[in-house]
């Protein structure tokens, strides 16, 4: 398999935690979302994906865009370890974390979002900056009183196994302890993902350890 | 079955969609977003739902937020007929499909942003409906991409029977409509959501249709 990322997108960051939990290899392919005006808007790249948008999973012919239909596809094609409980209250559960992430926080702060607000809008940078943590913290406070007291929350957000909904909170509290977030109304949230930063798989899928990876 | 939503919310127009497709009956119990201040910002609905957003599906005594995990749920429990095909590529094609809409449109566009863009923000009348189309037109162009051309694509978005594709789709676009964007370059989209509008599950779930309907 080759995944197209970058090693700040936090929606590759997922992709990689999954591939490394299911113990998938693959070959890393770079795609430099500033450089050459973003090289997610050449040809190339727009023919593999038309969103031009990171990631994009390519296994033999077939290429799949969007972060959460490339995990459900690992999950499908190799079940093990499985990163959805097997009953469907459970799934549902997992899901509904995951996509909180997903829908409701990143993508309002993703890159091509924050440059039309500067470009598009004309918004200054500490506006900018405010957006940015005011999603986070309106969508990561939502996931703390979804996991803070529910009976199902165990080490991990879903019981004691890794699930989806730690492959995505992971990469979104990274990103907000990069924008200085304050997160300390968040402890469930926090001490999850204290937990899964003693997992390997999760350490080896940060950003600062890929190969495209620069200051 | 209980939903909770609101009439023009496209997330619930997408659950009654499925739930209609597959025969479930179910209980409308309405949420208003913008009277009291946002009916779902009362704690008895944070309670259901801690990301206070509509829809809610209610089944017994389990609560699940959030569309595409309230969708995936749906196809486990009540797998007739299927909503997505049996195989992991059309799985994967039709799901990134579902997620271009839900989240690299919808999500820019909901009614809390296009709130925070005008009281948190400043922004007037003409920039925010500027900002709600042109993420329309990004994303319904990326996903015209997906569609056009592709072998899988048939009387729907993926082949030719109805897939959780057209059921995100659908309801983007009467988005689309009702903010008056311009859809002539994207004529495989609008045909599919004229097959579409040929099925009684899609014309029963219009907003106009539901018994909160306002005007």
């Amino acid at each position: 398999m080759k995944l197209y990322g970058y090693f700040r997108s936090s929606a590759a960051y997922r992709v990689r935690i999954a591939l490394n939990l299911k113990g998938v290899e693959y070959e890393t392919v770079p795609v430099h979302l500033l450089k050459d005006g973003g090289q997610q808007f050449s040809d190339s790249y727009k023919a593999l994906n038309p969103t031009a948008l990171v990631p994009t999973l390519v296994d033999g012919d077939l290429a799949i865009g969007q972060s959460m239909a490339i995990l459900e596809y690992l999950e499908e094609t190799h079940p093990e370890p499985a990163l959805l409980p097997t009953d469907p209250a459970g799934r549902a559960r997992v899901r509904a974390i995951a996509q909180t992430i997903a829908c409701d926080i990143h993508p309002l702060n993703n890159l091509r979002v924050l440059k039309h607000l500067k470009h598009g809008l004309g918004v200054d940078e500490d506006t900018k900056n405010a957006w940015y943590r005011h999603w986070i913290d309106v969508g990561l406070t939502s996931v703390e009183a979804m996991l803070a007291g529910h009976p199902a929350t165990g080490r991990f957000c879903h019981g004691d196994q890794v699930t989806l909904a730690d492959v995505l909170l992971v990469p979104q509290v990274f990103n907000a302890r990069r924008f200085e977030c304050d997160l300390s109304a968040m402890p469930t949230v926090t001490r999850i993902v204290d937990a899964c930063s003693e997992l390997d798989a999760f350490v080896q899928a940060e950003p600062a350890r890929q190969p495209d990876a620069t200051d």
